[in-house]
């Protein structure tokens, strides 16, 4: 098949001319950002000084994206479809960029960036610039969910924006360097999580360009029948389109994507009438096979260049070598920008006529401004599910548990709008949440057997073994405009370290455009803690999320570590309601002591930290110590090491201090949550021992509060990397947080303690070996250290 | 088919009941160690006081696991196959280390868990109890290079363990749960990067028993035709062995694994004939299709527990229940202990004899402790390629580049030996690690074309574009015994944070076992660094690693941030002879000035931390501020600072010092490479202010030093999370890490400058306002910063 054979269709004559022409264009626009300062249009001879110092970009996969786009744009004229599209192939963003401004959006949105030579210029010299924008699909990008540039997770943002809405294609392109990536690979499997019905739908795009940045991909080089295999063992039926010669491929892509529209259309017609066959459709896919770089360059130098990894980032550089600036312009002139722009640098009307209808255009889609869209979920007053306390220290609940009602209380409140999903690596149950079953059930659309429980197309609790696309598929649902809840054992939250820094970096520089509005939060529950890992031994312990998060912008994370579970109510009550932030509460799932009252908790969590009268004897005076603890089993350990040194020592002053908000540790300037020195002074002192029983690794506290003038007195305690399969107390006691460490240190730091530091150290070695002998011999604590309560 | 059908072979009727025997002895010892705490052999009736108080530990995979060592040892002993096991699913070890005991092994490693029954007490209860062994196989497991727990590695790591072994052949079964995990779902295509001629073979074992922890598992649930679809489209040819009743599911394993096990020789002595197809071979593979905790009560209570997720861990729990001890003792008896264990407890001799010899037994696998095997690199001598320094601050070079040169001579030197490998994901050239590519080739057995470069079976560089595979890959190939080094862009190694964090268990867990012999360290360079993705932008910038990273045992972990390329070059020479350790090493690829001579780099890299005389003017006394760096940007900053000090203010007091070892800055208390108090002060001053321009986030070096006397005193710069697509030396103003930033804040903290502080406040402000035009006008950053040289 040549351009010269009969027209095959669907496109007319015509409209082929002009297809080829709005490809053009863009093609003509993606090189201008890469390449040019002036001359956008070349009118005058091209010079070194048109070109920029620095030629940053990628032309790689950006033709191919063009045109995708400009045949998405055609069903989006033709059948009023709602598209978003999702750039997988990380650096693309000269041609979205390109696309967006020929739509007229991206003037709307950058108002200088006018639809003329001028503005063109200015469209050009901001890519990859100073002051101006990234190579790749950014938050500053319109029509952009996902940021480019790390890869792997295109396609479980496109699933997580689809979900729950149902008239949404999301047009994913997948590059086949991405796909080789472990996160988009596990995410083909995402249909098996849809419902035809209530959901929309993803129409994956694998764009085989055939080259990384230096080396062939593995999917473009395995044999077409196994690609083939492999899509459908995906569960896709894959329309190929394949091919260099404009012409053909521009119908090939016609009709695949006319197929392709079709079969989403006849899918979700059947799912939404009640005529679907029970199993799971087979969603229709689109491979796009063509040369990387097409339309650049064959060869530059003798080397080659157009369909090769050459052809990669900037096809000719080095511009001031002999010849290289007549190839850039060559080729720039091989699309003959003087069939494509009017004299004001416009976009010729009769190519301009190719955009949709401003509402429909991909570049404008309100679903990629999701906070725009975005409802407040109804909250029902989480104090229903207060834990009656009579006094701290007696009570024995699973706080998760707790919290599990309270979601089923929001789920049920929400269902009707379905805007709110609860998210776990098939963890949610061992998470203690599994109330929320009762009011919807797991999303899950693969085959069921008869004593399956609580699977339906349509559930609202996603699971699926792989934090990466539980992660994904929240990101895409809450960048569209939705509320989620991610619960995850806390060691293995560190496998998606790397797509929580993208989302933090996303929010940063949301914040810092103006049009994109606030979204829901991101929030995490890590539970299934380093503390209460024991039975599942180290690889299970690891409470090092903590310290990655505090990387991030102050104004984005916020990390919670309530001791129980009325304040865990209220910390989760304040994340669900807040925006643009990445929270973290980590809290236990076991059965554990609780402490506040509903009424207290509520005090305590809106200061984030406090003391503790009830377990305090300084009386408003200077104390001799103060004990502190943030996480619910440093808080435990803290609280038995004072009643032991009140039976004891009853003389000696304690203070203790609890930290639910670990980040009003930190100054004011450092984080907005940080208490004021004055404030910190007077809770810590300025000059006396403080004893901080925390949930992590010391340092963190270390590297929080260096700045305090008490900072030196502080003393540490937490998380030594001294894990393995044990009793919840030897935990403790590996890593030198349980309360007899606790109370040993105390008596070493306060000055007029130290004529019992020997009698207590001999004290503390001999409770420590009864200890050991007794799990040793019984294969669980003490009595005394599992039948602990209070005593006051 | 079912067990009374005719015997279709190829196992005899005798070697059907004495296969059912083992499988039937390694399901009760895997029982046993789960529940008892003694009664081993019940020849007493159940009592509650005989069952662990803690029942901790899974089923659900175990008798899977159980049925395919048992089939992998009926090859070895026929081919007299080096197999070594590799046990995805997580939390098999009870499987694992039942048939480990019965093949004598394990007594030969812990003499006191003898073979008999006081042997096998002491074998169930140190499962999952304190002081014992973890509830999946780990570094304390022998035969084992895998650790459990984590999902996602088993593939990468057997490929990993098999790339330069020809002889070995790794059986890797993969949970269906695994499965499901992103790093697993890319590694199946390692395929395409092995050599059949002089690598060895992965055997692939897909373990469909259905469910995860409360939830059904997506490759089970998807028609048979997809799931073949699916692997045969990741390039294998599946062997499906599925059923529940015993009989004929030893005969379909026992056919299956000869088919497979054949198939593999065959492709094998074709490849190495020199008469196989050009085209890569499709490997077979076994799809297991079995009940998850296979043989266990079909139901418990009332409730479905055989082929549900119930049976996942315990399946029948809480003993004190009415009639559960009963289920315990009927399940645990339908094994008939009498017919399997001699009257001293040991496993009756016809069914020993099913072990193979002593050499070949997978449970004492020389390849799963390959620091036995490791032997040394040639290391050719690095000072061939030192860097020319005649002054400091004069040459430019790129520095990874000089180190990809001395990579090509070890790779040259070691070649004959196969025991060096070079990973990136796709990122090796553009890394400047091109070098290596002289005298070696990437890994590529899928298709090719004719001008294609440097592809080869047999290549010794790794690429595939997954940080998760290299990772998989590269930790599966030091612990069979081997040497390499990995090099990956600094922001994306945060891809594999929890990966490393396995590892790093691994390693402390090995140094405590007394039979594990040091490896090869993984050795780590991060370049495309933080200050150097000026063209990327935002996405592509964390310097976050490192924080990750010294959370670690101090015993493990060592960090490297070598400010030229001679000390680069001593840096890695010193990693690569190391042992045991993950060293991470930071340096960047792009031109950059060159401070030290070799003689220089050799002693600063020795001591990991020094004063620069030449760039300090204190003159041995007492400085009036300390001027410190670390990393290859901060440091150019911070000698641009010393020099605009030393030109505008000759007679500020400044000692200049620079850090390679991170670690130093600890105390020796907390690293062994930390640096004495006495010898820290005498650098630092004990009062001075020091201005500290680091390479990470500023927070970590106050983490590092808080024990340190000057520590209120330190000042430092450093990434500030403003990252975005500018100048190399923009990044650096935005930061407050630029030599202007740092001028002032030198300024602001030596009291006697006091005055001079307004006057420099405006001067710095002058100064970047002057940059920020000139990088808005230019796109590049102005001719004296970037024509600066060290001026003395």
């Amino acid at each position: 098949m040549t351009s010269t054979a009969p027209n095959p269709g669907p496109l007319s004559a015509e409209e082929l001319d002009l297809f080829n022409k709005w490809w053009h264009a863009a093609n003509y626009l993606s090189i201008g950002q890469i390449y040019l300062l002036r001359n956008a249009l070349l009118r005058e001879p091209l010079k070194l000084e048109h070109i920029k110092k620095r030629l940053l970009g990628h032309w790689g996969t950006t033709p191919g994206l063009n045109f995708i786009w400009l045949h998405l744009n055609r069903i989006i004229r033709a059948q009023g479809q709602d598209i978003l599209f999702v750039a997988g192939p990380g650096h693309g963003a000269p041609g979205l960029i390109a696309s967006t401004w020929m739509e007229g959006t991206y003037t709307e949105y950058f108002p200088d960036v006018t639809q003329d030579e001028e503005g063109m210029t200015r469209l050009f010299r901001q890519f990859s610039f100073p002051g101006g924008i990234p190579s790749h699909a950014a938050a500053t990008t319109p029509g952009s969910i996902h940021e480019g540039g790390e890869l792997g997770y295109s396609l479980s943002h496109a699933y997580g924006a689809v979900f729950d809405h149902p008239d949404l294609v999301v047009a994913c392109v997948v590059g086949d360097g991405e796909a080789e990536t472990g996160p988009l690979a596990t995410s083909w499997h995402s249909n098996k999580f849809l419902d035809p019905k209530t959901d929309g739908a993803v129409l994956p795009i694998l764009h085989l360009n055939g080259y990384k940045i230096a080396n062939p991909t593995v999917l473009a080089r395995i044999p077409k029948h196994e690609l083939r295999d492999f899509l459908k063992g995906c569960g896709y039926e894959p329309i190929f389109v394949e091919g260099h010669d404009p012409a053909p491929m521009h119908q090939a892509m016609a009709k695949a994507m006319d197929e392709a529209f079709a079969r989403i259309t006849a899918i979700q017609t059947a799912a939404r009438s009640g005529k679907d066959a029970p199993q799971r459709p087979t969603w229709p896919m689109i491979v796009l096979r063509s040369p990387k770089g097409w339309t650049c360059p064959k060869t530059v130098d003798g080397l080659r260049t157009e369909g090769f990894w050459r052809a990669h980032q900037v096809p000719v550089d080095h511009m001031e070598k002999p010849g290289h600036l007549a190839i850039l312009e060559e080729w720039m002139k091989s699309y003959k920008p003087e069939e494509l722009f009017d004299e004001n640098g416009s976009l010729k009307d009769e190519i301009a006529a190719l955009t949709p209808p401003p509402s429909k255009r991909m570049s404008a889609s309100p679903y990629a401004n999701g906070g725009a869209l975005l409802r407040p979920l109804r909250l029902p007053d989480f104090r229903a599910h207060a834990v009656a306390i009579t006094a701290p220290g007696k009570t024995v609940t699973e706080s998760t548990r707790v919290l599990g009602e309270w979601l089923k209380d929001i789920m049920a409140a929400n269902l009707d709008k379905r805007n709110f999903r609860v998210l776990a690596p098939d963890e949610n149950n061992s998470n203690r949440l599994n109330a929320v079953l009762d009011v919807t059930n797991r999303a899950w659309n693969a085959e069921t057997e008869p004593y399956d429980d609580h699977l339906a197309k349509d559930g609202h609790v996603m699971e699926i073994l792989s934090e990466h696309t539980c992660q994904g598929w929240l990101e895409g649902y809450l960048l569209t405009g939705r509320h989620g809840f991610l619960s995850c054992y806390e060691a293995f939250i560190h496998i998606i370290d790397s797509m929580v820094n993208q989302h933090a970096k996303w929010l940063k520089t949301s914040r810092e455009t103006s049009w994109r509005r606030p979204i829901a939060s991101l929030n995490y529950l890590l539970t299934s803690h380093v503390w209460r890992q024991d039975h599942n031994g180290f690889s299970h312990q690891d409470p090092g999320f903590l310290n990655h998060m505090v990387n991030k912008k102050a104004e984005t994370v916020r990390i919670y570590l309530p001791p129980d579970a009325n304040t865990l109510l209220c910390v989760a009550d304040h994340c669900l309601r807040s925006r643009d932030r990445i929270n973290v509460i980590v809290a236990g799932k076991q059965p554990e002591l609780q402490w506040l009252s509903m009424d207290d908790a509520l005090t305590h969590c809106q200061q984030g930290i406090g003391m503790w009268e009830w377990a305090s004897n300084d009386k408003g005076s200077e104390p001799d110590v103060v004990i502190a603890s943030a996480g619910d089993v440093p808080t435990l350990e803290a609280l038995a090491a004072v009643s032991l040194l009140n039976e004891y020592l009853p003389d000696v002053k304690i203070r203790f201090v609890n930290v639910v908000d670990l980040m009003t540790l930190q100054t004011p300037e450092q984080h907005p949550h940080g208490l004021p020195d004055e404030t910190f002074d007077a809770l810590f002192t300025s000059d006396k021992p403080v004893i901080f029983a925390f949930h992590g690794y010391p340092a963190l506290v270390h590297q929080l509060i260096y700045k305090r003038k008490n900072a030196a007195n502080f003393h540490v305690h937490g998380f030594r990397e001294e894990g393995t399969t044990t009793t919840p107390f030897d935990m403790t006691v590996r890593n030198h947080l349980d309360r007899f460490h606790l109370v040993a240190n105390v008596i070493r730091r306060v000055p007029r303690l130290a004529s019992q530091a020997a009698y207590t150290h001999q004290a503390v070695r001999d409770k420590l070996a009864e200890h050991e002998r007794y799990v040793c011999e019984h294969g669980e604590d003490m009595p005394e250290i599992r039948n602990w309560t209070w005593p006051q």
